[in-house]
């Protein structure tokens, strides 16, 4: 991993900790402080959790570092063992003191101290790696809160409108053929990447299609609207016991309004576009709408060939242009608050002519998260205490900070998640 | 029930709603909105709840009465099924919206509707009863909401002292010995009661003994020391399951702290008081506590007759005097945050002898909560709803506003529920 | 206690045990070892419990008592602390050694331990009383285990047809009217009792009517069928709760075949006789039927009262005649499997004029079960440790030994308990 | 697949049938209804299930079939929804009928229908694999049915000893070291094999070191001694709620007696050996002991590149030979009842030295079990709809049926299963 020279991280740093305010600055006071179900976090939770892992990054760097004087690790440890045992998450809500107040006081406690660190210190390469790390956390953070508020707020909140949606040009063929053979696969270094996203390394795939759009709304209407969500067939043992405990009839935040399909989403209720890409589907739902449609979800490795085999490790973003460097998108100002129609943005296509793969929705992949061969930990429990009972996810969503948009990113979630904004695109063999 | 007449309704509505308001001014934004425990409500639910049910009247009685535009009843119905599906208790604190201004705009809303009503109608029985009710739902909540901020805060809210506990002075006997016979139970007419006071019915009783103070800490807490809450021989079989379930090893909020008992209070952690009632038991507890002291419970009618045997329905307050009459002391500035020492107040004592039985500790007795011979509902699913698997708590507590203060009153919870400020004290035959 | 004399309590012991061998006679293997609900029992655990009492009593009273070299504590003993850490109950049904062989053998040997101790010994009183309670203990259990058959065999145990079941009969008015005033209640000595219905003593009732004549199913189908299950307003909060948890629509084991309400019963499969007293109903739903039907259940005393408020202590048949001295039915050769239509025994009516309020169904009083004033428990951790969470029952049913049938006697289940044969009959205050 | 011949099958057939048999002759009756655990099944459900089976398949091919009049359905579908909807598994203890003896003749009903259908007709080769199917498939229910009795009995049953374990002779490095490159996997043809062993298909991996023997009980008890179940550390996210959520201290039926590790086998209570294979390890186990060790869990393919990568699709079972072809062990007679302690067949190593890969203890691999690339389903809800949440096993256990090994052979579970003959070896990367 490059190091970062100072100036750059105090620069990503300001906007990182910016967008967070932007994010929360039209809340109300007791959107801060609710948790509305046991995957999200109150805001005020996630304004804490970023900073406090600034306070662990000052203690193993700073020699002047004292611990803030309210100490906060009971509240704000997320699932560091090593950090005393962690409360249970899902009773994140049911605190009132530290209040929000004292959180966003906490925030700005920790900016301050990092501010004045980064700017006296010589950084060495794994001080400069530890807050290179920090900065992508709160990347995360802010599209989780993201989520969180979407689903606190999805019938009630009106942000301005923000951008137009492209209209969708949809061309060519559906799928885009992928020859064969060895792939190299993982980060090829120059810039940051989690530690799971090496080392690079070989993988053999035999050739495949790939579909050049991700599942639209329309495709994936017609699957419920035939049944899908009560014939067993279709789905894996474990997602249809998951259908049948909690009742899917459709994706989430889906609801049928006089006949017609309609969705919750950060603009209010709209009507469901048809030709945007489907999202809010389970791993579960992903997989049992490509058995109805008589294909498969592609591998991690077939995704990132079709995404990055052409030799570049390009950013394409919805919006069809390269993020600046040193990025820091806006996530508040430079986005839609939703996924873009398919065919939007043809310029914006892979080498093969797969289009949207990034920054549009996250698509769930067949591979379970794991270590790459050769894999070694960078920070303790932080990734690979993870390895097991998750799928990785591909491409990042319309609500992930560009820090977090590359080719070589793993996402994972259980399989059974849905609140986050996650579609898919179908392969199938040749 | 004799009518209220509508001058002394606008007085006791003005002090009960200014009570309501009293309690929570202190409070940060985020107290309003969070809910600690299932059991447990936030307050700013409190707050529109108890506004909620005068909508309820005002639709009853008011031809002019417009529902409030923001239709609540959604969030406030606490478990009416006629007002549509009550949501799931557990569920309150997941709610940021309605927020916690809206539901104090909500409250002065209400007020404004009620009053202009009550200034303007001639009342019939009907609907001062129903309007007098409603004071006295209000007044339920006050104390549920006290137990709701110490469950809250008892580690970090500080109140300004408030008065000064008198010190114990107990002389004489141990226990009363009371004779037996027929006694007249009930309310025996002459202001409001809840419908489960009526009718005023004829009990037999042995004669019995009962103590003439409830157990206090020092007693109770040689029953911990000595084991009690690992020998099965005293529990009831349910309470033996609870206490393994739960883990209880001493009354809620009871913490032992460099080998000394300490609890946790609305003012803050302090050592536990050896002379002050025991508080914070759940009726296993209780029911323990006696097997072991070789004793039992009293029943409702024991209790009652010990009380208001004499003759005359008096309410005897901690601080040893009546309440005054138009009676509304401020729950907030009259009392102290805690129970009185036993013996403070002998001059307050039963016509038997018995001391501190009201408006100091709820006292469990080993009645089921039921319906008197020939019971009629006042209010459909309000009280009868419940006639099962509670016992019925006798007596008020310092945290109890005083209208809701008079030999009569029963009040009744689940056998394991702790976090409310009940004690007891022992029975035993001749 | 009056003392049984060792003669009679060797004949009591001899029917009693040749009564638990009848039952499990035509049983198939796989029948012995099966648990088929929770709250069901493996008839091969039955026949090890109480033969495993016989054992406890031995090592009391018998100083040349050596206990049975295999050592089955750990297996049969039910709920008793003191006997080591008693086995979740659920788990009875897991265990296939020891077998059922092996608790045949156990049983014999049992058997014969206690002939040989009761014919050699002079036997005091405290021995007396204790295998007196010892036979009573396993009359309970041969009911117990008559309700596990139905429930394992509901559809499949084809008894041979036992008797002819009486016609209805029904003459008069429906209800009795009784007068109030002091009534002497519990068991008056003379023969066996629990240490539950003791001691005598006074109670005051104001005058009621009682329902001469059980629920029908006739009757209780009406409820049934006009929605009685879909309406909240019929119901106590907590039966609501279970009706919408576990679906209930009917008594347990109801079941409309082609447009007709059947039965499952010990006699397979019939139609439902509408004359019948209905019969596996819990609490809740005999109180939603009184609700429904502007009735209420009526107390323990009340129902006491009007079975033996007439002077003797008659126990009353259901086919009409007392039980003969020393008692002891067959419970399989002179029962029928059912209870007898209602009116089928006018003659065995009460003083006041009640019919078949013995050995008929088990009625449902909505007294919480506990210690009557001046309780003394008997025998530890036996009855008293059940003082919560239970309502009594009174009167027995068809499938109750005669030897556990008495007015005094105090049966108590759960509240949602349905596989007992527990029906109800409806008081009304005057 | 290649079709098997009608004379094969048939001798296939009876040896396996045979083999039921044998595996219950000396259970005693109560012992074919108990169900001991949700993931076990009463041994008469496996009798019934594996017949039934053979029903369907006989319903698909025999033109002349009618089925068993008694119509276990309903009881013997396993999982199926084709055939209904599937009782839940953990209820096939609570069934007294179908009897054992039912199930019993109803196996015997269904090997004269197959023998009788396998002899007069002249089978397709899709009729061949389908009995073909059903013969593997009763070979997996005789190693569950051995688990299962082992859970039941373990400290009960003892059979008579069975041969004589080998001593071990452990020689040379710990480590194989295999070189990279690319591997065809799969099954090569020739041979039943199940659909999801196929197709063959081309994977690349680096070079690697493998452990040429399992990890024995010595080495995994260090892991314990060492407080390995106490240290979050070593444990995956997943696991470590395992660990504390079952009070997890040492692999599944290890005993500390004396202060020294017994364990409870198909032969008794015995003292650890330290030799012999660790086995009865969750994959959460394996996992924390490898992390502990420094070292990894192997892939699926570099666990069968070690075990075939030389070109052979060799057997090797543990007692060092071929298994004979038609090949049927008699998994009674033929079998140690426990695992061989390593370094026992140095004779049987694979190509490149590492031993008892096969017919010893199945060993966790990190792969998660899914599809192929290309794979196609074989039979429907057979194997493919398990294709999330479970691992990949390889080789083969002591109670392996010798037809169920082979080194394509795909075993999974979930991955906190521990009552199957599981243990592990580890890699390491170059």
């Amino acid at each position: 991993m490059a190091t970062v020279p100072a100036q750059k991280l105090l620069m990503m740093f300001a906007e990182s900790r910016k967008t967070t305010m932007d994010l929360v600055h039209n809340l109300q006071p007791d959107d801060f402080a609710v948790q509305t179900a046991r995957y999200a976090s109150p805001p005020k939770w996630h304004i804490g959790h970023v900073s406090w892992l600034y306070e662990v990054a000052l203690s193993k760097t700073d020699p002047s570092y004292k611990p803030h004087e309210e100490g906060h690790d009971w509240y704000l440890n997320s699932y560091y063992n090593r950090f005393g045992s962690p409360r249970d998450k899902g009773e994140r809500g049911s605190v009132s003191r530290p209040s929000t107040t004292q959180m966003l006081k906490y925030y700005a406690w920790t900016s301050e101290k990092v501010v004045k660190f980064l700017e006296s210190a010589a950084l060495g390469p794994e001080e400069s790696a530890l807050f290179d790390m920090c900065v992508h956390h709160e990347a995360q953070h802010q599209e989780l809160m993201v989520y969180d508020l979407q689903h606190m707020l999805a019938d009630k909140y009106e942000p301005s409108v923000r951008g137009t949606a492209p209209r969708a040009r949809r061309t060519g063929p559906e799928t885009a053929s992928i020859a064969g053979g060895l792939y190299k696969m993982g980060h090829p270094g120059g810039g940051f990447c989690y530690d799971i996203e090496l080392p690079e390394h070989m993988v053999y795939m035999k050739e495949y299609e790939l579909a050049r759009y991700p599942v639209t709304n329309e495709q994936y209407a017609r699957f419920v609207e035939e049944g899908g969500y009560s014939d067993y067939r279709y789905w894996l043992s474990d997602g249809w016991d998951r259908v049948r405990e909690h009742g899917w009839e459709a994706p989430m935040y889906w609801e049928k309004i006089e006949g017609e399909w309609h969705t919750r989403t950060l603009a209010g209720v709209r009507r469901l576009e048809p030709e945007e890409p489907v999202v809010h589907v389970s791993y579960y739902e992903a997989d049992a709408y490509c058995k109805w449609a008589g294909k498969r979800l592609p591998t991690e490795a077939e995704w990132e060939k079709a995404a990055a085999g052409g030799g570049e490790q390009k950013r394409h973003y919805p919006w069809g242009r390269d993020a600046p460097d040193p990025a820091y998108c806006n996530l508040l100002e430079s986005r839609l608050w939703r996924p873009s129609a398919v065919g939007s943005y043809p310029e914006g296509a892979s080498w093969c002519g797969c289009e949207q793969m990034m920054g549009d929705v996250w698509e769930w992949t067949c591979s379970e998260f794991s270590g790459y061969p050769g894999f070694k930990s960078g920070f303790d429990e932080y990734n690979d205490k993870w390895f097991t009972g998750q799928k990785v996810l591909r491409g990042g969503s319309f609500g992930t900070p560009s820090v977090s948009i590359r080719n070589s990113y793993r996402n994972f979630f259980r399989l059974d998640e849905r609140w986050l904004f996650a579609g898919f695109r179908c392969a199938e063999p040749l």
